[in-house]
C-alpha cells in the first residue's frame, strides 16, 4: 500500500527544515573548528555533517532506492559511527585524523543525500521509507544537538576560550532576576490518595507515520509508583553554590563510592566550565558558548554541565533525591512541551520565571537535561529495530544513567515525554543539571 | 528493656559457631597463604580474619561495653575497610604488606573479641547490642564467602594452581549423571491469569531481634510484574560451551557495547579458570578448588565464574534474556532454603538432579549467583543505616548489578530470598552463573 | 661593533629562501591538513607555521628591535613549545584544538615577523642579532622536517592514506636498480695503524656570524677510538626483510630487554608504514608520502622508520653492531655534504648506486637519519646557551640515543657532520634507520 | 686439567660463608615478611631465597654435576626471573604470589643445593665449574643487597612501619658529629698535568680463577679524560634540604626534563623515605631499617634513596655536576676498599669524618651508590657471556644510569672499583646518592 502524498509532501518540508539546521547551526563555525575533537565523548563537528548523511544513505537510500549511486563507496564504511552489523569501521579518536575528504566533499555529500531524499520523497515512497526517513531526522536532531555539546567543549578546550557567538544583549536577564523559591508539588499516581500503577513509554501506533518514539521508549507499560513531590523548578548555581561552599566535594558521606572516587581522580571541585576567577565577586567565571562570564551574571540559572555523581551528591545534601524517570515522565506527560529549547537560541539554561502558572513545575523542557536516579534499562518485553538499526539504542543498557527533559541545545520538535536520553554517570560534557524530588505523604 | 535471656544463650551459641567456621576454613592453609593478595577485588584471608573481628570491636564492643579496652589502638584504623566515617584508613592494594601485625597477634585479636563478646552476651545487653552482633555474624559470614572466593583466586594465580583440598571421591558425580533438560516454568503475578502488583523485600520487626535483613532489601515495597517464565534449572557449562563453540565470543550483535570492549579489552574467550587443555576430550581444563579438573567431568555442573556481560551475551543468544531480581525473588520466596550451600563442602556447584521435585525451579538457592538483569539500586524510599553504617550497602549503588541465591561457598544460614548481591557487571570471580528466563504469555 | 652590511644581506636573502621554503612545502595541504595531530610526537602543521615564527619574535625581535610590537599579545604564550623560562603554556596535546586563531591569521602572524626581520636586517643589527636570526633559520629548518615527518604520520592515520604528492615518474627507480653488495671501510683513527685520540664536535669561532653549531656539538674535543669498520651503505629494506622472515622479531636473544617488551606491547612485526598485503610479491606494502607502495618497489631503498631497538636488534643479528656517534662523525667529517635531502624532493629514501665512487661510504647524509649506540649526552664542558635558549637542547639529555646525518626530509644547508640528533630509543615516526659497524682488526 | 685442591677448598668456604649470610640476615624476618612485594622493583625475600639457589642449580650443578638429581623439576622454571634462552617464565609481579612452595620447602632447596655444590667442591671440579660458583657467589650477594632494599621498602609500605631491627647504640653517631666541610681533590690523567688517556675496566685472566667481574667490566681499554675535580665527602642530608627549602623542587631550569615530568607525575618533594613531620626540628621524619627517625639525627649522614634526576638537579642547583663513571673509576682504582659495607650493620649511611686521611676523597666505597652521569652502555669490543648468561648484564644496556661504589647494605667482598651497577634513572628504592664533580683548570 502506497502512502497518502500529502505525509510525503510534509516530510520533504520537515526533512529539508532539519537539515537546513544542521548547517545554519554550523555558520559561525570555520573549517579548521569543524575539525577538533576535544574529548572521547565528542566527535568533530565536520564527521557529524557527514554521519548524519550517511546514515540516510545506508538506512534510506540504500535499501529503498532501487540502483541508488553512493556518493562515495569509501564513505559507507568511513563513516559508520558503531554498527557492527555493517563491517569494520575506523576508531573514534581517529575521526580528527580525517582531513580528508575535504570539507567541500562532504558539504557534496550531504547535497547528493538530500537531492536523493527529495526525489525519494517526491515519488510516493513505501511506509517503512518513510519511517526510516522520520528515524534519519530525529537521528539528525540528536547530531545537532551532539554539535553544539562538542563544539562548546572545543572552542573551551582551546587555551584562548573563543566564543562561538556573541551573547544576546538580554544574557544573563535582567540582573534583577530572581529565581522563585522552591516549591513542590505533590502527586499520588493512580486512583486518588492511593499509590497505584501507571503507565509509562509508548507503544508505537503501525498507521501513523509522523508519531515517532525510539525503540528504547516501547512499549507502554504499567509501572507501580508511591506518591512523591517533585521541585517546581530546577536547582540554580546559586544554589549549587551554597553546596560547593559547604565543602559539598570534601565529604565522602555525600557521594556514591564510585562518585567519590571519580571525582577525586579527575579533580572536580565545582561543573564543568567553572573555573576560580578571583576578578568576579562571586569568585567564580563559567564558559558559556558565549565564551566566558562572571557566575554573578548567571546565578539564578540552572545548574548544568553535572556528572550524575554530583546531582546526585548535592541532592543528598539538600536531604532531598534525585526522581525516577518514571515519576518525571508522569508529570510531564501531563505538560506542554515548551521551554527553553534550541529554537530560542539563548544557547544556555535560563532562569526560572516567578510568572509561570503555578499548578506545574516549570523547566521540566529545554534548559538542561535532568539527571533520574534511574539506570538505563530496557523495558518489560522491550524489543530492538530489527538489524543493524537494533545497535541504536538497545547495547548501550548497561552502567548508564536515564536523563529527561532535553536542554537549551535540543531542537523542540525533537522532545517528548516518553524520551529517554542516557549517559555514563561521570558524563560531565553534556548539558546536564538535576531538579530534586522527595517521597510523598505515606 | 533488657532482652530475655534466652535469645541472648541461643546468639552466643550461633556467634561461636560462626566465629569457628571462619577458622576451620583456614585450617588447610599455610601463614603464608593467608598474605596472598591477587587481583584487586580480592584481600589476604589474613586480613579477613583481622577484619571481621575489627567489625565486632567497632560496632558492639566500641559503643556497648563501657570501659572497653581495644585490643591494639592501631587497629582501629587499621583494619578498616572503607567506612570513611571513621576516619582514615590504609588503601585497599596495601593489605597485601601486611606481614605485621603478625598471624599469631591477628589471631589472639580473634580471641580477644571473642572473649569480650562472650562476656557481653553473658550479661543481657541491650536490643540494640543484639542486634548488631547479629549484623556482626552476617559481615563474619560474607567474609567468609570472600575468603572462599579470594582464597580460590590467590591459588590459581599462582603458577602451580596448587589444590586448596583434595577433591572428593565423588567430585563431578557419578559420570552418567546428566543434568535434566531444561524446562519452564509460567508466573503470573498477582490476581490469577493477569499480571499484576507483587510485594518484594522485607520491612523489619523491630522486636524480632533474630530476623536480619539488610538494609538495601528493605522496605518491603510493591512492583508491578507482567507473567514470566523461569527455567527450571541453572546454565550448565555443556550448554555454554556450545556457546562458545557457536562463536559466541566473536559475535558483537549478542553483547552489550560495554561487555563487547571489556571482553576484548580482557581477552576473554571463556569463563575465568578456564584453560584451554589439548589433553583433555573436551579441549577444557577448569580450575577449581581442588585443582584443575578436565572440563568433561564437570559438564553438567552449572557455568561458573561469569561476568554479567557474559551471562547476558549467552542468553540473548540463547533467545531468551535474564530474570529480574523481582522476577526471581517472587519465585524463590516460596521455596525452601536448600541447596549445594557450603556446609556441603563440594566447593563447586553440582549438576541439577533429574529426582528433583517436578513442580518448582530447581537450585534457586546455593550453587551459583545468578546474574539477574537488574542493576542495584535502593528500593522506594529505602534509608541506609545510620551513622557509618550506612556505608555498609548503600553508597555502591551505581554501575552494579544484583545477583541472587548464593553459591557453593556461602552459608546455608547466611542465604534468603530477599538477599541482594551486587557486583559490576564485568566481575568473574565470584561464583556466578546464571538461569534463564522469558517473558509470559501476554 | 656593527657587523658589515654584506654578512646582514646575504642573511637576508637566506632568510627568505628558508621561510618561503616552509610555505611552500605546504602547499599541497588544505587548511584542514594542517589541523590534524595524530600522535604524541607530532604537532599539527598550523602549529609549526606559528611557532617558528614565536621563535623569530620572542628570540629575535623582541630582544633586538626597540619598540617591537609583538602581533598579539597573546601569541607569546600560546605558541611556546616547552621553554618553561619564557612562564606557563599550553600541553602540547592541545594543539589539535587551536582552530582559533584562524589559518589566515597565522599566516598574517608570519608575514609580520617576516617584515620586521626584514627591516632587522635592512639596518645593520648588532652581532648577536645576526646570530640569534641564524639560530632562528636552522630551528625552522629542523620544523619544516618535522612538518614532513608528521603530516607522513597525520595522512597515514587517515582510513584512506591519502598520500601527499603523487610519486615522481621515476619513483622506487628503475626496477633493475639493485643495491651494490655491502661492503667495509676500515678506519684508524690517530697515528697510522695504531687506535688513538680524535677531535670530536665544534668549538664555534665567534666573529664567524654565519658558521653554525647547536650548543650540544660544542666543545670540540678528544676522544679515544679503537679501529672500526664501516659498512658502505645504508642497510636495506630487503636485507631487513630477511631478519623478518628469520623470525627477528620473535627471538629475545636479540634485543634489549627494554626493546623486546617495548615491541611486544606495541605488537611491532616490521618498521612503521610496513603492512601486510597479500595482494604483493614481497607479502608488504609501505606507506609513503605518495600513498601506499609494494614493498617489491622499494626493496632496495633504506628501510625506514625503525625504532633504535629494531635497528640495534638486526645488528646483533647480522652479527655486527651500530657505530657509536663519534666512529661516524670521524668518517662523515671527510666527505661533501651531499645525498638524497629535502631538495631532491624524492620525500623518501633511494637505493645506494654502484656508481659511487668507492673510496668512501656513501649515503652518509641524507635517505635516513643512521641510529647510533651512543646515548644523548653533554660532550665534556658542554655548556647550554644562556638564558630561555639553554632548554633548546640541553634538558634532553637523558633516555635519548644520538642519530646521525640526515634524512630525505632535512634541508641540505642544516646538516652538518657535528650535527646531533636526539630521539627516545622507541621511536618510530622519524626518518630513520641504520647503517653496520664492526669492530677493526686489532 | 684439574684445579689445585687448596682453591677448591677456599671456595667452599666462601661458598658457605656467603650463602649463610643470606640466611643470617632473615633472621629477623617472619615468614610472611618474606611474602611481601610492595614495588615493581622488589620480589619477596622468599623469593630471593629460592633463585638464588636456583643460580646455582642450573649455571652449575645442571651443567658440572653428571646425573644431577634437580631438587624438584618445577623450579627450573618457577625461580627463573628474566633468562628467556632458559625458557618461559613467570610474569615478575606473580612472585607474590608464591605462597606454595612454603617457606620450609625453599629452605630444604637451599639446603640440598648447599650439600651438591659441597660435594662438588670436594671432588675437584673443572676450572669452569669453579669459576661458575664464584659467579653464583656475586650472584648471591647481589641478591642478599637487594634483600636488604626489598624488605626496607617492604616494611615501610606496611602502613604501621615496623624497624627491621632495633637501632644501634650510636646511631645517627655522636650528636657532636659534624660532617667536615666540602673540600675538592684534582685529577689530571694521563701525564702529569696533560689530559691525556687512561685505563678503564679490565680484561680477566683466565688462569686467576679467584679474581672476578662482571663481563659488564670487560675489556680494559682506554678512555680519555680532562683534568677534573672531584667531592671530598658524599653530599649530606642538610646540604640537600638547603636544595629542598631553596624551591628545588619547583624550578624547571634545574631539571631534566623527563626528571621534571616524573617528579611532577610520582609527586616527590624530597627523598623517598622522608616524610613532613611537624613534631621534629627539622620538619622531617626519615625511615630507616631503624624505623622512623627525625631528620636532625641524621643530616649530616649522606642523603639517601634519590633518583639520577634529584642527583642532577640538585649538581646543577649547586653549581657542579655528577662525576662520569670513568672519573669516578680513575679515582676510586687508586684507593682501597673500605667503608661502611653491610658488615658493619649499621644499615644505613655513616657521616664523613673529619679524622679521614686527607690526601683523597673518602666514602668512595659503602654508604650510598653514587650516581654518575654516564649512561650505561657496552664498553668498546664487549662481548656478553656465551649462552643464557649473556643475558646477565648485556640486555638492560639502554635508558639506564651507572652507578659506582657500593652501599651500606653491599657486602665487602662484593664491591671493587670497575663494579658498574644499573638502574632506571627514575630509580629510588635502591640506597643511591651523589658526590659532586666539577671540571679542572684547562
Amino acid at each position: 500500500m502506497l502512502t497518502e502524498p500529502s505525509i510525503a509532501t510534509s516530510l520533504l518540508k520537515r526533512f529539508l527544515d532539519v537539515r537546513q539546521a544542521t548547517m545554519q547551526f554550523c555558520a559561525p563555525l570555520t573549517p579548521e573548528d569543524l575539525m577538533v575533537q576535544s574529548c572521547p565523548e565528542a566527535s568533530p563537528v565536520k564527521w557529524h555533517l557527514a554521519h548524519t548523511s550517511w546514515f540516510f544513505e545506508t538506512f534510506v537510500l540504500g535499501e529503498f532506492v532501487a540502483a541508488y549511486q553512493p556518493y562515495h563507496p569509501d564513505f559507507r564504511w568511513l563513516f559508520n559511527s558503531y554498527y557492527k552489523s555493517l563491517g569494520e569501521m575506523p576508531e573514534k579518536k581517529l575521526r580528527a585524523s580525517f582531513s580528508r575528504p575535504p570539507l567541500d566533499q562532504i558539504l557534496a555529500y550531504r547535497r547528493h543525500v538530500d537531492t536523493a531524499i527529495t526525489r525519494l520523497l517526491e515519488h510516493a515512497p513505501q511506509d517503512e521509507a518513510l519511517r526510516r526517513i522520520v528515524l534519519g531526522l530525529e537521528h539528525e536532531q540528536q547530531h545537532l544537538e551532539l554539535i553544539a555539546t562538542d563544539i562548546k567543549h572545543a572552542l573551551f578546550t582551546n587555551p584562548l576560550h573563543p566564543a562561538y557567538v556573541a551573547a544576546p544583549a538580554n544574557f544573563g536577564g535582567d540582573s534583577a532576576q530572581i529565581a522563585p523559591p522552591l516549591d513542590w508539588f505533590s502527586f499520588s499516581p493512580g486512583y486518588p490518595v492511593r499509590p497505584g500503577v501507571v503507565e509509562i513509554g509508548v507503544t508505537p501506533d503501525p498507521t501513523a507515520i509522523d508519531s515517532f518514539a525510539f525503540d528504547n521508549e516501547t512499549p507502554r507499560h504499567p509501572v507501580y509508583l508511591a506518591p512523591f513531590r517533585l521541585a517546581s523548578r530546577l536547582t540554580t548555581c546559586a544554589e549549587y553554590l551554597a553546596f560547593i561552599d559547604e565543602n559539598g566535594y570534601s565529604r565522602p558521606e555525600l557521594w556514591l563510592s564510585e562518585g567519590w572516587d571519580t571525582m577525586r581522580a579527575e579533580g572536580w571541585q565545582a561543573p564543568l566550565y567553572w573555573q576560580r576567577d578571583a576578578n568576579t565577586k562571586s569568585g567564580w567565571s563559567v564558559y558559556t558558548l558565549h565564551g566566558f562570564r562572571p557566575l554573578d551574571e548567571i546565578s539564578e540559572t540552572p545548574v548544568c554541565h553535572l556528572s550524575f555523581f554530583e546531582a546526585d551528591a548535592f541532592a543528598r545534601w539538600a536531604g532531598h533525591r534525585l526522581p525516577s524517570e518514571f515519576e518525571w515522565e508522569f508529570v510531564a506527560a501531563q505538560q506542554p512541551i515548551e521551554g527553553n529549547l534550541l529554537e530560542q537560541e539563548s544557547l544556555h539554561p535560563s532562569s526560572a520565571t516567578t510568572t509561570a502558572k503555578p499548578h506545574a513545575p516549570q523547566q521540566l523542557f529545554g534548559d538542561v537535561w535532568e539527571w533520574t536516579q534511574s539506570p538505563y534499562t530496557g523495558y518489560p518485553r522491550y524489543k530492538p529495530l530489527p538489524g543493524a538499526l537494533g545497535e541504536y539504542n538497545g547495547k548501550f543498557m548497561s552502567s548508564q544513567i536515564v536523563l529527561r527533559g532535553g536542554s537549551c541545545v535540543t531542537p523542540k520538535a525533537h522532545i517528548r515525554a516518553t524520551y529517554r536520553n542516557f549517559f555514563s554517570p561521570g558524563t560531565r560534557w553534556q548539558f546536564s543539571g538535576l531538579r530534586l524530588a522527595r517521597d510523598g505523604a505515606s
